[in-house]
C-alpha cells in the first residue's frame, strides 16, 4: 500500500511543488488547509485528498488526523508549511496579529508534530518536516512578529529533532533564505535564478526525506545563487 | 528627580536581586507581577512599588505602563522576567500550557516592551532588557515548550535590537546558562558557586545598562565557572 | 567529455566513498593525497588518476592542479577533505602540532580552493565542497587545537561562498557531526546505524552538487539518528 | 603586592585604553608588541613595562612569559589582541599572506594562552581574554584570510573556555562589531558615538573580568548604537 504524505499549509508554491514530488515519488497525499477551494486543481492534478483544517486550532488539527487516516492512511511523513506574517516598526504592530503569527507560524507547528508523532511513535518511525525563513535565525527590524514565531518554530523542531531521532523520526528544519518564486514573482529578465524554484526545493526536502538514518539532517538552508547572506 | 525602572516578573531570585541594586544606584522600582502578595518584602526594603499586571494581556500591560507613569515616572529601564515551562514528552504535552509558555514567556515580551518602546521614543531613548535561558539558543529534549518561548523572545528582541539602537533604545538579551541560586537550591557544599548568585547575575545587568552606546551589547551569556556548556 | 571531479585527502572511508558515487554519476575522479600507495585499491577499482601532492604546500597544489588538467581536465568539482588532529589539555600540546592542525585542516583549504576558483571562474562556475566536523560549530575541551582548524575552514567557507556564490561557484560546508563507519568502527551489534555510513553521506554531497542554482545549500550537517547533539 | 596584566598585542587604541583603566584598577601592566618604540608614550604615561615579542614565535612567547615574571609577576590576566588582515578576491590572495594571518590572529593566542594557563594553573586561577570582530562570526565576502584567522581564534576560545574554565580560569571572548575610533578615525559630526569608543569597550573588558566566577561570561559583542548588525 502507498505510503501517505501529508503537507499542511498546503496552497503555497512550495507545498504544490512537494506535494508533486512526492506523488510522484508514489507517496498518497493528504493536502491540509484553512481553505480548501484553493486546493481543487493541486488536488485533482496528482489525485490529492484535501482537508480543511486551521492548523492552529487543537480540535481541527486532531480531527485531520483521523480524517487522513480514515481516508487514506497514516501518514510516514508531515511537511508544516503554514506562516503568517505582520511587519512594521514595533509600535504599529496590532496586538492580536502578533498573537495569530505566533498561532499559525508556531503553534500549529507544535500541535501537528504532535498528532503526527503519537501515531509515529507506534508506527515505529516517520519523518517530519518544518519550512522555516531567514527570519528563523534572523531577527530583522520590523518584522519582530515573523522572527519571534520563526524562531519558536526553529527552537521547537530543534528540541523535538533531539527527542525523536533516536526514536526513528526524522525531524528537519528548513531554512528557505530568499523569495520564492511564483506567478506573481517571476526572475527578472537580466537575472535569472535570482529566486528559489520551489520544485528545486521540494528536491531537497525529498533527498532529506531519503536519507538512511545513518546520516541524519536536522537542519538546511537554501538560497538563490545570487542572494546576499 | 529619579529615574525609573520598571521589573516584569517580579518576585524571583533575579528579579528581586536586580530590583536591589538598580534601587542601590537610585533608580525609583516598579514591581509587577500577577500576583503582588509575594513582593510585599521586597517593595518595603527597597521602597518600590507593586503593580499587579498579566504582563501577557494587552490591556493589562497598557495600564500597567499609565500606573506606573501615575504613581511615579516613565521607566527609562523595563527589564522583562517573566516565564513558563512545562516540560515532558511531546506527546503528553497539554496545547494548553504549550500556549501559556508561550504567551507568558514570549508575547508578554511583546506587549512590555511595545509599551516601553512608545514611552521611550517620545523621551529619546531608553533601556529594555530580556532574561533568556539555555533554552534560547539549545532547544533541548523534552523540553520543547520552553524552547519555543525562549527562541521567540530572543528573535524578537533581536529584531527589536535592530529597529531601536539607532532610535537610542538599548535592547539586551541575557542568556541566563544554569540554575540560579535561591534558597531552595543553595550551592552544594563541596561545590561552590556552582550555581548562578542573583546578585552577580544583576551586576552584569547593570554594567550592560551603563554602556555607552558608543559600545552596547545585544547579547551576553552567563553560567557558573562549574557549568558545561 | 566527461566532467571531473578532484578530491582531495582521498583515502579514508568518506573520500572513497565520494569517489565511488561521482564515478558512478560518470565523473573523471582525480584523487590527490600526500601518500598515494593507499590509494592504488581504489584507484583501479574506479579508474581513477591519483595525484601525490601535501595540500598544505602552496607549490605542490599548484602543480596538483597543472597535472590534473594535463592527465584529465580542470575539474568542475573539487572536494577537500584533509585534516589533522592533536587532543589533550591545553598545556600538554606541542606548538609544532598545532600549527600543523592549522596547516593541515585550514590553510590548504584555503590553497586548494585558490587554485580551483582561478580555473572555476575561466570555465564560468564549478563547486566547491568542504568536509567539516562537530568541531567546526563547537569547541570541545581537550581539542582546541581542532576547533581551531575546523572554525577556520568554515570561516574560509562562509566568506568564499558569499564571494563566489554570484559567480556561479557553488560552496557548501558539511558538518559530519559523529564517527564514520569503517572496518575499524563498525557499528555496535545492538546500536545499527549510529555510525554514519560513508555512502550515506556521499549521497549527500551528491545532492547538494546537484541542486539547481536557484537553490542552493552553503551548509548542511549530518549525524546518525542516535547520535546526541 | 599588584597584581600584573599582560596586554598582548599593545599600540593599537583597545590595548591601551585597556592598559589605561587597569592601571587605574592597580594592576602592574605589562604590555607586549613587536615593536615597542611605539609603547614609550604609554609605558611612562601609566608606569607599564613594555616587552618586545613576536606573538606567533613559540621561543619569543616563551621568553616573554619568563621576562614578565622576572621584571614584574605572574600576570592574572592576559589578553591577546593581535590581528592581521589581508583583504580582496580569492584569486588575489598572496599565499604567504594568508599564513601570516592565520599565525598572528590565531597561532598566536594559542601560544600566549598555553603559556599563560600553564602558570594560572599553579597559582589557582586566573582571566584569559581574547578580542574578536564581526569576522569571528560571520565571514564576509572579500575577506577570507581574517575569517580563517577569527573563526579560529573563536573555536579556540571556546574550547579552552570548557577546559579552563572549572579550573578558575576565566575564558573570555570578546566580538568587537564595528569599527574603533582612533585618532585616525573620528566620528562624523553629524553621528555621534558611531564607531567603538575604546575607553567604553575597557570597562566591559574590566567588567568582565570583576564577574564571581558563579556568573561568568564567555562571550559578549559591542557595537556602536546605529551599526547595522
Amino acid at each position: 500500500m502507498a505510503k501517505t504524505a501529508l503537507i499542511v499549509g498546503a496552497g503555497s508554491g512550495l507545498s504544490a511543488s512537494i506535494a508533486r514530488l512526492l506523488a510522484k515519488e508514489g507517496y498518497q497525499i493528504a493536502l491540509a488547509a484553512r481553505r480548501i477551494e484553493k486546493l481543487t486543481q493541486l488536488s485533482s492534478e496528482i489525485a490529492a485528498v484535501s482537508f480543511a483544517a486551521d492548523a492552529s486550532k487543537p480540535e481541527e488539527v486532531n480531527q485531520l488526523f483521523i480524517d487522513v487516516e480514515n481516508k487514506l492512511n497514516t501518514p510516514t511523513v508531515v511537511v508544516y508549511n503554514p506562516s503568517f506574517r505582520v511587519r512594521g516598526p514595533l509600535i504599529d504592530l496590532d496586538p492580536g496579529e502578533v498573537a495569530k503569527t505566533l498561532e499559525v507560524t508556531a503553534y500549529g507547528g507544535f500541535l501537528v508534530a504532535q498528532a503526527a508523532t503519537k501515531r509515529m511513535l507506534q508506527q515505529g518511525g516517520g519523518a517530519i518536516f518544518f519550512t522555516g525563513a531567514s527570519a528563523s535565525i534572523k531577527g530583522y527590524p520590523q518584522s519582530a512578529p515573523f522572527a519571534m514565531g520563526k524562531f519558536a518554530l526553529r527552537g521547537f523542531a530543534q528540541s523535538i529533532a533531539r527527542e525523536l531521532a533516536p526514536k526513528n523520526i526524522h525531524v528537519a528544519h528548513f531554512v528557505i533564505d530568499g523569495a520564492i518564486r511564483s506567478a506573481e514573482r517571476l526572475d527578472p529578465v537580466d537575472n535569472p535564478d535570482s529566486t528559489l524554484d520551489p520544485d528545486a526545493i521540494a528536491q531537497t526536502y525529498l533527498n532529506i526525506l531519503n536519507q538512511p538514518r545513518s546520516a541524519w539532517t536536522w537542519e538546511v538552508e537554501l538560497r538563490p545563487w545570487v542572494e546576499r547572506f
